[in-house]
Parts: C-alpha cells; sequence; structure tokens
C-alpha cells in the first residue's frame, strides 16, 4: 500500500488489519477513531474497543507539509522515521518516561505507540499553575539517561558514529536554526529568504533594541555554530512543556510524565535540551504576569517553577556523574574533564534558553502561556520580562558556572519572593 | 568480479580492460607494472605504456588488513570509497592541489587517479633539508579551501549534513582516537586494551614526567572529545608530509604540491587538519638535532621550516577571511563570529600540533625523521625536543590568540637563530 493521508475510518481499518495490533486490542471487537491532534506536522488517531475505550492504540502519521502554514510549507516525511528511531532509543534508555512504541510503518509515515489517554500535555494546566511535583526531577533523569547514553562517554566511539548518521535531520534542524538561532536576532536576512517574526506592535522598541545588541548576536551566533556542530548526544530537539505530558498529580502532586514528539531529534549539543526544558517554566514565569491575579499567587507559582527548573538541572547533573563514574573509555573517567564537561554544558543550557524565551517571544512560533493572556498592553508587559531574561541569559551564558549562577540571571529579571 | 588482492599482472590486465582507461592509455601499446606502496593499509600500482611511461594510471586498493601489523588487524575496506568521496570534495575545491581522480572501483577498492610519476614524498627530501619556497602557502591554500568549502560557511545546511553523513569513518577515527589522542597519554588503559606505546628507552623517565602531568592529560581529553564531536568540515584526517607529494623544486625554490591519501577523512575540527600539518615541520625541526651536523645548516633550516609554518597560517586564515567575506548565511557575517572561530581555530591547531608531536616520538607510528638518526643518544636529543614543544603546545594551546603566539612557544622550546 503506497502512501495516503489516513482519516477516522481507514486509520480503524488499518489498526484492525495491522498483525501487531493484536496483541494490544481484541480482534473481535468493535473499533472507533477520533482524532486528538493539533500538532503542526502530523495527524494523530485513537483508535480504542467501543466497549472498552482504556484498550486503545496511538498513531502518528507525518503529513507531507507544515500544517501550520498550509501546503506552502511542503516537509519530507522522513521525519516519521526520525521519530521512530528516536522513541526507540529513548524507550531503551528510559522505558519509564516515553510511550511504548508500538511499531513503525514507513509507507504510510505512521507510529503506533502507547495511547497515554489519562495524559494531559504539560502547558495549559502549568498557565492553569497546575503543579507536578516530580516534573523537574523526573526531565532531569529523562535527559541524563538519554543524553548520556547516546553520546561518547554512554556507547563504543564506532557505534556512537553510526547512530548519528541515521540522525541526519536537515530538514527539521533548518527550522531550528532559522526560527530558533537566527530570524528573531535579525531584522533583516539576507539571499532573499524572509523574516518570519510575529509580535506584539506594543513591543516593537523592546525587539529593536535587542537586535541592536552586538553582544547578543555574537553569542546566538556563536550558539548556532555550535548546534550545527557540536554532535554529542542525540536531542529530543524539540523538548518544551508542549512535548511533555503527565497524568493527573496524585495526592503528594506527583504525576506519571512522559515525553513525547521526538521528531526533531539529532546529534547536537546536550545544553540545548536542558535549556529548552527550562526556558520553558521560565516562559510561563513570565506569563504569569497576564495569569495570575493575585500577586501572592503569581510569586508562590514562580517559586514552584524555579524549585522544577532547579531539580532538574541537580537531578541532571547527579546523573550524569554516576553515569561517568562507570565508563568504559579511560579518557572520560578523568573528574576534572567531566567537571569542565558538565559547566560546558551548562553554559549551552543558559544560551540556548535565552534565544528561546526570545523565538517564543516575537518568532514565528508563540506558546500559549504569553498568547492566551488576552489584552495586548498586559501581555506587553510579560513579554518584556521575557524578552529581557532572555537577553540577560545570552549575554551571561558564558559567566555561569554552576546552577545557581543561572538562577540568579532569573530571579534578577522575574522574583519569586514578595 | 568480487574482490581480489591485486598483482602486478592482474593490476595491468584490469587497467587494459578498463573502459575509464581508454581516454588516458593508447589501447592498443604493451603496458607495464610497478608496485609502488610503501603504506600500512594499501597496495599501490603504477601502470604505464611501456613505449611512454609517462602514460599511466595509478592504482591504489585497499587491502582488508593493517600491513604492519599482518592480518591481525582487520580494516573494513570501506576507506577507499571514503578516499574516493574525499577526493572528489578535495578535486572540486582545489583542483591543481590534489591528484586528479579517474574512477573508483567499489567492488576491488580500487582507486584510479593521476600517476604524479615526477613527484616525491616529502617526509624524506625534508629530513635532507630540501627546501619547497611555496610549501607553506600551497598547504594553507588548499586548507582553507577543503576546509571552509565544506563547513556550514561554504555550503547550505542540509548539504552539509548530507555530506557529513558519507565520511562516517569510525574505524580510521579509531585509529586517531587511539593512537594520537589516548595512548601516548596514558600509562595504563582500561577494558583490557593493550597499550601499543613505543618509544626509545633513553627517554622513558620524559615519559612518565610528561604522562604524570595532570593539566597536559585534561587538554588531551578536551581535544579527544572536540575530535570526536565538532564537525566542523570534511577533514583529510592525515595531513602529515608523508601524505605531501612534490616536483623537484624550479630555480625559486618552487615546487607542484598535492595532496594525497585522504582516507582517514571525516567531519572534525578544522585545527587537526592544521595542527598536524605544522607538527610535521617542527617534528622535522627537532629531528634535524640528529642531522644536520652543521649547527649554521641546522638553524637556517629550522628558519625555513617555521617560515613555511607561519605561511601556512597565515594563507589559511586570509583564505577563511576572503571567503568569509561572500558568505550565503547571514549569521556567519558577523566579523566578530568569524574571528572568534578562527581563533579557536588556532587554538585546536595548537593543542592538535603537541599531540601529534607527542605521538609520533612515543607512540605506536613513528616518523623517518627521528627514526632514522641512527645513535640512540643523539636520537633521544631530538625525541625529547619534540616531547617538550608537544608538552608546551597542549598546555599553552588555550592561551594563544595569534600564530605569533604559537611560533614563540616553537621558538622558546626549539630556537631557529644562534
Amino acid at each position: 500500500m503506497s502512501y495516503r493521508i489516513l482519516n477516522l475510518l481507514s486509520a480503524t481499518e488499518y489498526v484492525r488489519r495491522h498483525p501487531l495490533a493484536k496483541g494490544l486490542l481484541n480482534s473481535r471487537a468493535t473499533l472507533e477513531c477520533t482524532e486528538i491532534g493539533d500538532g503542526n506536522l502530523n495527524l494523530v488517531f485513537r483508535v480504542f474497543e467501543k466497549r472498552d475505550a482504556s484498550r486503545s492504540v496511538l498513531l502518528k502519521q507525518g503529513i507531507p507539509y507544515l500544517r501550520v502554514a498550509g501546503e506552502a510549507w511542503p516537509l519530507s516525511p522522513e521525519r516519521a522515521r526520525i521519530e521512530a528511531q528516536a522513541l526507540e532509543q529513548h524507550h531503551k534508555l528510559a522505558p519509564s518516561l516515553v510511550p511504548k512504541p508500538y511499531w513503525f510503518d514507513a509507507e504510510l509515515n505512521v507510529n503506533a505507540m502507547e495511547d497515554l489517554q489519562w495524559h494531559q500535555v504539560l502547558r495549559r494546566p502549568m498557565v492553569g499553575r497546575t503543579r507536578y511535583e516530580n516534573l523537574g526531577t523526573t526531565i532531569g533523569e529523562f535527559l541524563a539517561a538519554t543524553l548520556f547514553g547516546t553520546s561518547d562517554f554512554g556507547m563504543e566511539a564506532k557505534a556512537k558514529k553510526a547512530l548519528a548518521a541515521r540522525f541526519v535531520n536537515g530538514e527539521l534542524c533548518e527550522i531550528t536554526e532559522d526560527l530558533i538561532l537566527t530570524e528573531p536576532f535579525e531584522p533583516k536576512l539576507m539571499g532573499g529568504k524572509a523574516n518570519r517574526n510575529n509580535f506584539n506592535p506594543l513591543i516593537a522598541k523592546d525587539l529593536a533594541a535587542l537586535q541592536a545588541d552586538a553582544g547578543v548576536r555574537l553569542e546566538v551566533v556563536r550558539l548556532k555554530q555550535r548546534f550545527m556542530t557540536c554532535a554529542q548526544a542525540m536531542l529530543h530537539g524539540d523538548l518544551h512543556t508542549g512535548s511533555i505530558m503527565a497524568s493527573a498529580p496524585d495526592a503528594k502532586g506527583n504525576a506519571d510524565i512522559r515525553v513525547i514528539d521526538p521528531e526533531f531529534a539529532f546529534y547536537g549539543p546536550m545544553g540545548f535540551d536542558v535549556g529548552l526544558f527550562v526556558a520553558n517554566l521560565f516562559l510561563n514565569s513570565a506569563a504569569q504576569q497576564g495569569h495570575a491575579a493575585d500577586e501572592r499567587e503569581r510569586r508562590a507559582y514562580r517559586k514552584y517553577l524555579y524549585t522544577q527548573a532547579e531539580r532538574c538541572w541537580k537531578t541532571f547533573e547527579t546523573g550524569m556523574r554516576q553515569r561517568f563514574a562507570g565508563v568504559q573509555d579511560i579518557s572520560w573517567s578523568s573528574k576534572a574533564f567531566q567537571t569542565g564537561f558538565i559547566r560546558e554544558t551548562l553554559q549551552d543550557t543558559c544560551g540556548y534558553a535565552g534565544c528561546e524565551m526570545i523565538r517564543r517571544t516575537v518568532g514565528f512560533a508563540h506558546v500559549y502561556d504569553l498568547e492566551s493572556i488576552p489584552d495586548p498592553k498586559v501581555r506587553a508587559k510579560a513579554e518584556r520580562l521575557a524578552l529581557r531574561l532572555g537577553r540577560t541569559l545570552i549575554k551571561g551564558s558564558r559567566g555561569v558556572s554552576i546552577f545557581t549562577d543561572l538562577m540568579k540571571l532569573v530571579r534578577g529579571v522575574i522574583p519569586e519572593e514578595l
């Protein structure tokens, strides 16, 4: 069967006939299907038994263009293969932190996987100030497991090179290179490429000031070059709060947390993944300016967010050091090297976090955190916080040596305490 | 025809029957063949017309083991394909500085190319203090053309990623990682791997002191990590004076210079190629301690060598800056970024040069420059110079910001002037 875009009927039929669905669904059950995707790049279907909806399979199909831009932005379906391979690696290294992969169908560009039907994508509940007490530690553990495990520290050198060659993800890397690491910082582009920035007119002056800052620009170019050349580990590549799902928190505030959607996976600098995640906590913190009417409530949630950022880094660093202790190649057994590497990763984290905050405020793709503030004047206040913190993180990135340094920069711009 | 190791007869027959040899050799001429290889990894044949030996083809065949170690060190024949691809890139970017490629035969692992029959590999004549006045500028131009041209600065980002994926050269990179960047610096290895160092017993103490220097070790580990992760450009990967051929110098001392043998090609940090080349000039300088009986003659040749190193860097830097001026991606148009990138490449150059000097003195594979000094005591003097300079370059690498800084380190250990 050649490629075709699935719909509710054909998706149901596809699952009914697929041999690997046999162990997951009762072959005589009546199946139903709903479309649940809201992504830009894919169709997502849930196929479930009519009489027991808890028995289900999730299908994610790559479509050959970027949905938000219509057919004008064609994309190779290659990314479904990348996602399948990345999910396989993630599942091997952090099995309880991702959906279980069932199968990949190269012809239809379909990934079939565990349907996390009781889980919710984090972004919206977190705008509503829901707390997941184990968010930071869980993502820190995910980062340590997947980044160390796919690096030269966790793999034999030849195997790592061969794995890296399976993640040449040029098209999706280009999106990151352009939309995160170039356009937000450039009033004009070269070679006829259009600048796709999109921002609240009330912050036009703030953006102009940012773009006129030569120090920011130099750091961003350096970070872009590192992104494009520094093949340290297989990154998730798009680890924001829209790529994380969680169950409803239990009495202690803990949830079952899973990382989804690794279609941007490629070999890059570890700090990019860490930076994107913490930046999305800080974006939420900035956006609370327009969401939490009560000052005390706002500041309490900011405190929660910063605690999660700190726990994430601490868990990541501890996880890296524990894994370094069992390393096979004598070169990486040097404690001084390990400390230097972790510090360099922290500096990358700080820099990429700054880029993410800025591009989510003035670039092509925004976040619901800020977009959902209805009053443009109130939104501008939150956006200015995000811009200012982004700029501070970028310019301060080479000066941080422990995570407390980074959090001082954050608290200096958006304080949590009254 | 499946793979078989060629000999004089079958190589001649192979060329006679090959369709692409038609334009190169007279199809009715009687052909002769000589074997001219002395490499570790390949057989090299010259097939020529008996009545006009100037009409010839060179065949280079990959054999499935490392010659120097016998069949005990098997190697995948993959490297012949890598060499074919790298030579193709080199020929595209610097056509007059490499042999012209004729064809690649994947079944026999044969590269057929221009036979540089009037050219000589540089190492031996340079031990005899032959001067090639245009050596530094030629290699500087080769480096600028090939390194810039295969980097994100000279290629579109997606095309560069796709090209890089064709140079996953795990087996030959492992040789470099082990023999240049690990074993010379480690008295003991982990995981049962044997240390293959090999050194003059008279310098055992010097080596022990070097290996006890924690500062050296930390820098070397950092350089090894950069080598393994920093995919800046398609490197030659083995650019020593045994990988360069030159015609006899003309009256002005200029020669036709070609870079050969890019089978170690892979995507890595630019400074690795530059560093290996200048290190081999410095190794010659150290070795002259045992070759030039006359002090004046020795120092004059050292002055020549240092001039070539300086010209190489200057030409490389100028060539990079000229090419940066025409760059397509606005990010790389920042002068401050360019200067920073060139400085970082200089620091890599300094560090990798130091590693090369040390491994060629105490590691598995030595250089003729030092090995051809017959008296072990005299040789030890030269070897100590090489070790001391290697150590100085490694420890000083992060402190250099212009090439003069690097040459000060060199002249501080091995002065040229009386």
